[in-house]
């Protein structure tokens, strides 16, 4: 069995992605997200996405600025740090991080009796630079960080709350959109680290030249 | 604003999680790919896959026997890769492969006028040892791995086809559908490296203890 495959650079392809995507939505986005709400339809081919997604006031240009100014990423799985173009992010000056892993989270998780997803979210608190969070798989995570952020022990330049699931996940999201900080939402069950990852990855391609 | 969060351990939400899944799906699922697709739905909050998800015969079967030989697993992105349990597939003598960033790879499909993702196939076809193919994201990836297989220069124990997009997407993993080999498919647009790394998982639990 043979195919007709479409010849053409991976970057020509993204564009015509990017065209059959704009033609089927059939209907104009916010200028402001439009690029970020792409991207996350061109990483899952789940229109909802447009539904979805819901921004903060001038959460992108917001979140644009800040990684200008060198922000970096911090994740709460090493899939969406994996995912987070961190050439583009480097030659802004930021760097993207995960403690997930760490031997020091686990032990504090244990200690505090929280998961180490939470814990994760301690330790970024104690970095000394301008912090943009991706979430996209533990609502612990996400709560924590709003309490974090109510305690006034962090100010995040934006976090993105994405976590994917059936429990505690809708709540966790309902509470970022109530937090005090720049913030980007799926609302509903959907999300995921791929998600954290375009949100991230999108922003970054509006000011930073792709590798 | 205070929210009310189930409190629970991350394995009893898993719990919770998939019985909300198996209550909405409402319908009995094949026992064999049951795992699989309950896991997929797990990490993309999205039942189009109990529908989409298309697999050999006995494909999950010939995969796990598989990996309880210690088979290895080779990805198309680091995404992918991040986002299967090392720790389970170590502890059957398997390892996990990307070789998107190998500068050999950049310098064969430079030489060769492919993609990276098609020369990473290529590198991969000379392990000598028992492989399970997990491509999330490029269909290049996957058409030049059917081209291998026809070939005969690679035997694949299982070829997991789940890119996602809007070109040639659909028509490599048609193509994977025809070969002579075990494979899962997604039909249709959706996939991509979570949904790649959940099927890996989902297969790893059923053989492996989890950390």
């Amino acid at each position: 069995m043979k195919i007709e495959l479409q010849k053409a650079l991976p970057a020509e392809i993204e564009a015509r992605s990017m065209e059959i995507i704009a033609a089927e939505l059939g209907r104009t986005l916010d200028p402001e997200n439009e690029a970020v709400i792409k991207r996350v339809i061109h990483t899952s081919a789940d229109f909802d996405y447009a539904d979805n997604l819901w921004f903060s006031e001038h959460a992108v240009q917001k979140a644009a600025e800040a990684l200008k100014n060198g922000a970096s990423i911090v994740t709460d799985t090493q899939m969406a740090k994996a995912g987070i173009n961190k050439t583009a992010l480097s030659s802004l000056g930021g760097e993207a991080y995960c403690f997930m892993a760490d031997e020091d989270v686990a032990q504090a998780a244990k200690r505090n009796g929280t998961t180490r997803a939470a814990a994760s979210m301690e330790k970024a608190a104690g970095l000394q630079k301008p912090l943009i969070f991706a979430i996209g798989n533990a609502p612990t995570a996400l709560v924590r960080l709003c309490e974090l952020i109510e305690e006034k022990k962090i100010a995040p330049k934006l976090v993105i709350g994405v976590p994917v699931g059936f429990v505690n996940v809708v709540e966790s999201k309902e509470l970022l959109m109530q937090a005090p900080v720049p913030s980007i939402v799926a609302r509903g069950r959907k999300g995921g680290s791929n998600v954290a990852a375009a949100i991230v990855n999108a922003i970054l391609y509006q000011i930073a030249k792709r590798p």
